[in-house]
């Protein structure tokens, strides 16, 4: 999407020097923006560990850059087994990364048939550019699937803005373009609809009030940032039309692990008969499970991210104690919102019902 | 309660120095334990505006302290005059406490009888006196009867503690002592039950990570700061036995407004079948209003306390950017919870459900 005018990518082939992988730091968003180049391996396993980069579809695009940084420097005599190493060395990176572990993948099974260095060089840099297009052209789909959803709603809507609320990132920062939930927001607004967009902050790391907000401001769409407090107020009187959010991974019947306390907001919506939409590219769907709240894991992170957050003053950004040193903490990193409280699900294949008969009709094939 | 193993109030006279009312600088909090001494209507004044005092019980009894300060600087041949000039100079400083205009209103009755300046004197600081102390009994009554919800809650409980979720500061420190919500709790934690509180910490403003926590933890209770999105994955999980708030205006039909993101904790506990209680002493119910929703007025505050945030670093607070200076947000300042949601409220008279009828039952007389 556009930053300050111009079209971006998360992650792109430098421009006259194909040896060079451009990101944006995304750590220094929202108050510094910086293009880091990554010229080998090391760069890009510090780039997702330090999470410069971050977010699903970006991780597993910059680990497919990466594979195509390690076969440039690969020693041609043993090509094979040095990238067999920068495959585990990168999957080590985020372990429970799955598109990380994905796209490593497909540049192992396509390294194993190349018989030069050359031909190595040229596979998986195809291969890299594949896969952060596919990225980018699943999620322009759900972009083009949910915009219905807004154009529906538009038509019933008596003046003013089409007030959309979202929580976290699940924006195109966190893939290689469009996003999943921001999606059908930036399709509406580059039709030229009037749409808003409530940002929850998304307390304890805040990627709603740095990341998402940020991205919307960018690319100029009008946007107002929330405490995660707030959504429930504002749907009881009516200035919420639509809530999509992300997920991180979606049962077979529907229920949606995504950044804790989106389920929260899926309590409210269903209270106030307000459309509660996840959008998610399918390889986020877990073929597995089939009761979120009983099987998904929730990770929990370290308790300084509760206790110190991260603020900007005279011109350089610090972390800063928020609450009592000796109180404990604790930081959830993520919850489950059940497939009863969700009314459908945004994919890159189309929009279905939360549930095992509605996800099947649309996946058949799985 | 107790700090540091000693017990305080919030506001109290100075020991051997009745000219002097002493406070807890509440802003530097919980960074810096500050006693403030008060001897003039001015400093009083200052207090309640820069909130070095706040919270309905509190500032009532702050102001009531102020009359009799002001009572002990007033010119004797003029003192009805001055007093009335005070009490109209006070009433400002916080214009929609109704607290606040309450314990002056007492005040000025009182001092309307007095005939001369000794009398005044005599007379306001007795009623200073007994305004602490009624708001420090209401609060110590609602404990008592909260305690019985939490021992009928532990009789049920096999091991472990009863864990407690509470949102923003309905604690000791917004009242005179023992507190609204927080009041069962250290009924129960001092009577020797196994007790742990999750404080929400209640973004924009914090109360519950700085204020809530602080008081917790100088009082010995077990507790563990979240950010309020963490709630509803808690009760999900069964790691929620009981929810108490407290609340800023109760509807004679049991709606209850309270710090934004009440709302959705009551949707949580509502959804997994947790009983969520409201505290509060009678002088909260607004018995003009039925529909909390259509009819309490929510206030809306300035943005800069969702876009700044206070934070600690090298010895000193400051105040941190915490989103891109370009962005909007907006910052509301409290939602409702309708009655349907609530399981009961929690007197200074007892407990009863929230309705119409179970208030009038328990308030006949009002």
């Amino acid at each position: 999407m556009n930053i300050n005018g111009k079209h971006f990518r998360t992650v792109w082939i430098k421009k006259h020097d194909p040896g060079i992988i451009e990101i944006i730091d995304q750590t220094k968003l929202p108050f510094q923006f910086d293009i880091i180049e990554l010229s080998t391996l090391e760069s890009v396993e510090i780039a997702i560990t330090e999470m410069q980069v971050r977010g699903a579809g970006l991780i597993g695009a910059t680990a497919g850059y990466g594979m195509y940084l390690a076969a440039l420097s690969a020693d041609p005599a043993n090509f094979h087994g040095e990238l067999e190493q920068a495959g585990q060395r990168l999957k080590q990176t985020r372990p429970t990364a799955v598109n990380l572990q994905w796209a490593v993948d497909i540049q192992l099974d396509i390294i194993k048939n190349c018989l030069t260095k050359e031909d190595c060089i040229n596979a998986t840099f195809k291969t890299a550019q594949q896969i952060a297009d596919d990225d980018a052209m699943m999620c322009k789909k759900i972009g083009e699937n949910g915009l219905s959803l807004i154009e529906e709603l538009g038509k019933n809507k008596q003046g003013g803005p089409i007030n959309i609320l979202t929580h976290c990132n699940a924006g195109w920062l966190a893939f290689v373009d469009y996003g999943s939930a921001t999606s059908p927001m930036y399709a509406a607004h580059d039709a030229g609809m009037d749409i808003h967009i409530w940002v929850d902050e998304t307390r304890p790391r805040n990627q709603g009030a740095r990341l998402t907000s940020w991205e919307l401001l960018q690319h100029g769409v009008p946007h107002t940032v929330i405490p995660d407090n707030t959504g429930g107020h504002l749907m009881q009187h009516g200035l919420v039309d639509l809530v999509i959010t992300g997920a991180d991974r979606v049962t077979k019947t529907g229920d949606a692990a995504n950044k804790i306390g989106t389920y929260l907001k899926a309590l409210a919506a269903y209270d106030n008969n307000i459309p509660f939409y996840v959008a998610l590219p399918s390889s986020t769907f877990d073929w597995s499970i089939s009761d979120g709240i009983e099987e998904i894991p929730i990770e929990q992170r370290d308790a300084s991210e509760v206790k110190n957050m991260l603020g900007f003053k005279d011109g350089k950004e610090n972390s800063f104690l928020i609450m009592p040193q000796d109180s404990k903490a604790a930081n959830y990193g993520f919850d489950v919102t059940p497939s009863r409280l969700i009314t459908g699900l945004i994919t890159e294949k189309g929009i279905c019902s939360a549930s095992e008969d509605g996800i099947n009709a649309l996946f058949s094939h799985h």
